[in-house]
């Protein structure tokens, strides 16, 4: 079994799959409890983006935990293809999300200056939901990039 | 020198090129020509990367051009690899700015109705720059996929 860095079935693996469930989830909590989050669709798709996260994060984290028990070899051609397939559909939902409602935010802190004209807009907490979803991405960019390098080796 | 459909140095790589050349200039034109386009920073934005998108296409299908007409194989490693990281790069970017601009788009026509209260803001011109930008992107991908196919034949 070859051992790189963030691979599944290796502890970085699950150490990356564990922190893109915390950060989805804690970037989903942000979302909805802000008022008014359902009033704009950038943000509901970001939310539902960050939801597919949290399922798709947890299922990879009990492979890895049940894999680095039982001490099975993950590392075929198959499950890494499918993996990296599916990390690389996540990445670009969850940049996709993370654009969309960045771009809502810059209107709303910048173009049209509404977080400082309506004051109960919860600009905090959309701004604090969009960088955990951002970190997010970057997360699953890694396991994404680590899986393709995996792949790569084995031809 | 492989014949991979829309790689650098062939026919369709220069329509492809020429194409996204063509819609990326359509897609500026609609959004300069929008009267308050500049108030928004994301059509700002994804005006810009459809601007980079012009400069790189129009680059590569001289590029093409030269290669049909001296005959010159252009299929080596390194110029492929410096193509196709190049077209991954555009690819983000165009993708980027069309999803800030959609998300934005979708609040004034469907969130907010802004596009039939204030009846003077140009939604038409918006989404069909937008989805011409779109049009680019899809392309892009087009590009960046053939040039990946062929630098995956290599080894």
């Amino acid at each position: 079994m070859k051992l790189v860095v963030g691979s599944p079935g290796t502890w970085s693996g699950m150490a990356l799959r564990v922190s893109q469930f915390v950060f989805a989830g804690a970037s989903m909590c942000a979302m909805v409890t802000a008022p008014s989050n359902s009033n704009y669709s950038a943000f509901f798709y970001m939310n539902f983006t960050m939801g597919l996260q949290l399922f798709w994060s947890l299922g990879l984290a009990c492979v890895d935990i049940f894999s680095i028990r039982n001490k099975k070899d993950l590392h075929n051609w198959e499950i890494v293809s499918l993996i990296v397939f599916g990390d690389w559909i996540m990445s670009v939902f969850a940049f996709s999300g993370v654009c969309a409602s960045a771009s809502l935010m810059i209107l709303f802190a910048k173009d049209m200056n509404f977080c400082r004209i309506y004051w109960r807009l919860p600009c905090d907490q959309f701004a604090l939901s969009i960088t955990l979803a951002s970190i997010v991405w970057s997360l699953d960019a890694a396991s994404s990039l680590s899986g393709f390098w995996l792949l790569v080796s084995f031809f």
